[in-house]
């Protein structure tokens, strides 16, 4: 494909793009294939000859749309979702093109320098302390772009683990580092996310889950406790992970308490907002950052909330030189002459090589403006709201714990087999899609609203899909309770029916 | 930025970026800008209100362009370079569109299954043998896409750490892991990139350097001695990495060699082709994966030479469950009813989530067929022959190790103090741009030819500003060893006067 070739078929995409994100809600937001479909479907090698361009998007129509989950749909519940919008496509279509990587200072200054102010930015309008930000020369503290929240963990760990092991190796000089490695322990709550999990085993850590409190938190006490037993057994303690919005149902750790027990026992605390860190732009949620300035380090993910396309992940250290003492090797190849003049985000990070992604994170606050985000965060609550309230209203659900956000989790009362049952009915239907998870064994339906597009009739929607594919569930379990009940005369798609047997049973799931 | 503004001001993107890539050979290609210079014009936060996006891309030229290196520009012959091409940012265009997360085959089914295809055609197309496929339900290979060719040597090695462990772990239960890693030992040549370093500092185990042949290779025998040599120690040599095509002047380890002695002591052998791995579309330099089956990884980075927008590299894996156990970690908001029957690449990687990246590298491979890929990289090995012969004509040079591929390194004869003033003359005039590397303590210049918009004339214009770039350098010696020549009256910008002075002198450097 030449230039010529390029502005007329890459005009053709921006008009499929469009209409694709215009109509994406009339799609299934979950795909009915099975595994292998593609596999069947497409040749087993490249081709030899070049093919054209239309016969390539014809492709993408024919068989890779059908297999796709929709993640921009309005109907899209499951997990966080990651909502784009069109400054950051646009964005990131400019970076693709720039294809500049942006290691080393020298090797992009604009694109480093861009994302030290576009991380100064955001972390102002989320309320982020002075000493997290690089506005000057010589600043202690600084952010940088991971790719997610997980690699955000992980780093995170690392330089944690280097600060310890340092300080270690200080007073015994003649042992090696890994002699200490297995007495370290990290310590994150059992409602925090797998990927701490992940980190732990990557940097052979041992990690300690702290009980939850009833909102789920984890607490201080909790906490210090676990250290006080650990360091009675010789263990170290040297790392902490607080969530600020829990994977499972947008709990929210007692930072203070926490950092407080940090401070106390010198431990690292890194902060995981991947999600609720969006909802600090609104100041109405900033409490949850109270005692933030205790943290090392604190990441939230633009990806999910923010409208900024996948991968970016924000990530603020108070002492980067902690990070660049973790991952420093400085071949001949990548040194110029101004180091240590400028940053070279190569040593914060796991990769030696990064792309452009602070032009997209700088488009989206600027067309958007920090009220533009604002409101964007507010709609999606007041929709989860919208959702909460319409479960709330049906005696067959519950929601066992209060909206947080943007998220709602909810089940049918009684077993959880009739929860599974439901999500598995939802999901095959594709009409809209969510993803399970459980606390308090539990097992919940969790229903996010994080999308633009998501409006106040499409929960009206969601709600009536739900409870119509709840009916075949209800409907079995009166059948089994209730033999003298003919299953044939019930007619399935009313749902008025089912009250009426409900109220007539007074049964309760 | 709504759906009708997007197709208006996306299509005026496009015609920016056509512009952009159609031009950028007559920017400078380093830019003169110095530390601090964006900090100082753009505002410190984040607009409370939009921005109209017309005042964004004026910024966009106005203070992000002029503090750009020029990676796709004709004379870019820094590091390895990163040309992009209109079909794989036509792909990134559209997956930043999508935004979809392939984290999971249930979180994006075709997203999955694509980079599968993918990986198996690129495999196909380089030589890669079959057991490193997965072309059916069950194989034990596989591909998949990680973000560099750093992450994929940092993965091999933490899969080869578990494995290990888990084998002393299971002769010696009792034990923990954590006591064993610091007998752990890794290997790779002198000249292995410095990301290998960098992964032995986070995976926690010692790194051996084995001192590289007269051609720069790593061989089969010094890596024995040094295996044997720790072995006796205490050591346990767990992984290797070999690289095809080193950073500093693309040296080749003896893969044969080395694989026969890994296997010979059950070391994991990684092989790391970043930049090389994509010349091996071509069957004409195909004898250098000659022992490749004697791998356990493979990884090289289509991001490099095969067109293919940053972020993408190629690793595939010989018994993929060795990944899956060091990151299988996997809570119930992950689960989907098809795990085990298809790939769920989150246990594959080190994040959690992950871009729709196979889809750039489809349309690539599409696009330019085999065939267009092979014309690519025999054309810019052709221009880094005709480079070489222009070096290779005057005396005043010297190419220390000949030619690989298309990687040219050179040198002023005499002290690495000229070619060190050389680089820096020609990397401040910014016409062309170029990095040092070094080896056998000879400062050297790199000189990589890897875009397609290089031309036979780009190449003339290239070597032509290296030697007036030369000019004071040659001047000033010859100045400071024959004071009773006149430097008022050498004429600066004339290069026969100068070749006059060194034939008369008969000077060399």
């Amino acid at each position: 494909m030449e230039h010529t070739e390029f502005r007329v078929k890459a005009k053709e995409m921006v008009d499929y793009i469009a209409d694709y994100l215009e109509g994406v809600g009339a799609r299934r937001v979950y795909p009915a294939v099975q595994p292998g479909y593609l596999h069947a479907l497409l040749p087993r090698a490249a081709p030899a000859q070049p093919e054209p361009w239309d016969r390539i998007m014809r492709d993408v129509d024919d068989v890779i749309m059908p297999g796709l989950v929709h993640w921009q749909s309005p109907h899209m519940h499951a997990y966080f979702g990651t909502p784009t919008s069109y400054p950051s496509i646009m964005g990131d279509f400019l970076s693709s093109a720039l294809n500049v990587l942006c290691f080393s200072w020298a090797s992009s200054p604009a694109g480093t320098e861009l994302e030290t102010i576009a991380l100064n930015w955001v972390g102002k309008a989320i309320g982020m302390p002075d000493c997290f930000l690089n506005e000057k020369t010589g600043s202690l503290g600084g952010g940088v772009i991971q790719t997610t929240a997980s690699e955000a963990t992980l780093v995170s760990l690392l330089a944690a683990r280097t600060r310890t092991l340092a300080a270690l190796c200080k007073l015994e000089p003649q042992v090696e580092p890994t002699t200490f490695l297995g007495q370290l322990v990290g310590y994150c709550s059992d409602q925090a996310h797998s990927s701490v999990e992940k980190a732990g085993l990557i940097g052979m850590v041992h990690m300690r889950y702290i009980e939850s409190d009833y909102k789920q938190s984890m607490r201080g006490d909790k906490l210090e406790e676990a250290i006080i037993s650990d360091k009675a057994q010789g263990m170290i303690p040297f790392w902490v992970c607080a969530t600020l919005g829990t994977t499972g149902t947008v709990a929210f750790d007692e930072l203070r308490e926490v950092g407080n027990v940090c401070q106390k026992y010198g431990s690292w605390l890194h902060v995981d907002a991947a999600y609720a860190g969006s909802a600090f732009i609104c100041p109405e949620y900033r409490h949850w950052l109270d005692g933030v300035e205790l943290a090392d380090s604190f990441a939230f993910a633009p990806s999910k909330w923010f409208m900024v396309t996948f991968d970016c992940t924000a990530m603020w250290v108070k002492d980067t030189a902690g990070l660049q003492r973790s991952f420093n090797v400085n071949p001949l190849y990548l040194r110029h002459e101004n180091e240590g003049k400028a940053i070279d985000y190569m040593h914060w990070q796991i990769p030696l090589s990064r792309r452009f992604r602070a032009l997209k994170l700088w488009f989206v606050l600027r067309n958007f403006g920090i009220s533009g985000i604002q409101d964007h965060i507010r709609t999606c609550i007041q929709r989860a709201q919208q959702f909460e309230s319409l479960v709330l209203s049906d005696n067959k659900f519950e929601v066992p714990q209060s909206r947080v956000l943007s998220l709602v989790v909810f089940r049918l009362k009684g077993d959880n087999s009739h929860s599974e049952r439901l999500l598995k009915v939802i999901n095959s239907r594709g009409k809209i899609h969510v993803v399970p998870s459980s606390f308090k064994n539990k097992y919940v339906i969790r229903f996010c609203v994080i999308s633009p597009k998501t409006t106040s009739q499409d929960i009206l929607d969601a709600w009536n899909e739900i409870k119509l594919c709840a009916q075949d569930i209800i409907i079995d379990k009166i059948g089994a309770d209730n033999s003298n009940i003919d299953r044939r005369k019930i007619h399935r798609g009313s749902l008025p029916i089912i009250t009426e047997l409900y109220s007539l049973q007074k049964f309760t799931f």
